[in-house]
């Protein structure tokens, strides 16, 4: 998979990202996200914010349990459509902790995420996370309008 | 389905959704989208701004002629969390053009979309449409931050 320095950046800088999954019905299901990327796979935090649903019974994660096929969506609105622009990934999800022994990689995304979204450092982060590895990234700007 | 006015007005103001499809390879496809909304239906104008791309050309429109499942996510990101809040509408699409004789929703969609997105005055809606029936709707607004 090819990610260039500009679509990287874009990918980056971008705060928020719209996951889809694809329920047991065949049914897609969709939710906004934060995120980390390392240049490889994208890193979703699974929150435990709602105390009363444990995550692994949330529905983005039976989803990806049932089927790990997966979009992700990066784009930012603008009211002037000529800086309309978004990056679209398919790929594989699988649901990990984030403090396996000795992976480096899991530990080096909890690190980014908190990093990253200072609002952790007060609500904490959970302890899984979605790893989403792109197979198919799809990428437009819009230069006709 | 029943949406109440504080959720409608929440889907009024929203400039911006994205949309999920399933591709014939059962794998979730995402798009941005602009949208209007007549309190039963959500109406998304298929842009044909690629001018070498013929609208049902367009995946989206294809993954729909073949699976008309689809889920369309309204949300905002903040960067104060207690603000966070989504509404996600599963549902049917179907493909329809704007003008049929006589179809006084359809022609009610176009001048609501002309009215909301000014910039269409500026470089012309599409023929055709995509209409979601929600048959589901999930709201979700963060208090537990």
């Amino acid at each position: 998979m090819n990610i260039s320095h500009a679509l990287e950046e874009f990918i980056e800088t971008a705060r928020v990202a719209r996951l889809a999954t694809i329920d047991p019905e065949f049914k897609p299901h969709l939710v906004p996200v934060v995120f980390v990327f390392d240049g490889n796979s994208f890193f979703v935090p699974v929150d435990e914010k709602r105390k009363t649903v444990k995550p692994e019974k949330l529905k983005r994660i039976r989803n990806i349990q049932n089927n790990p096929n997966v979009a992700l969506l990066i784009d930012e609105y603008s009211e002037d459509w000529t800086r309309l622009a978004f990056v679209m990934m398919q790929g594989k999800a699988s649901i990990m902790p984030f403090q396996i022994h000795g992976d480096i990689q899991l530990q080096q995304a909890y690190k980014k995420l908190t990093t990253k979204y200072l609002q952790y450092q007060r609500i904490g982060l959970g302890e899984m996370c979605i790893i989403i590895k792109p197979e198919k990234v799809v990428s437009w700007r819009n230069s006709q309008v």
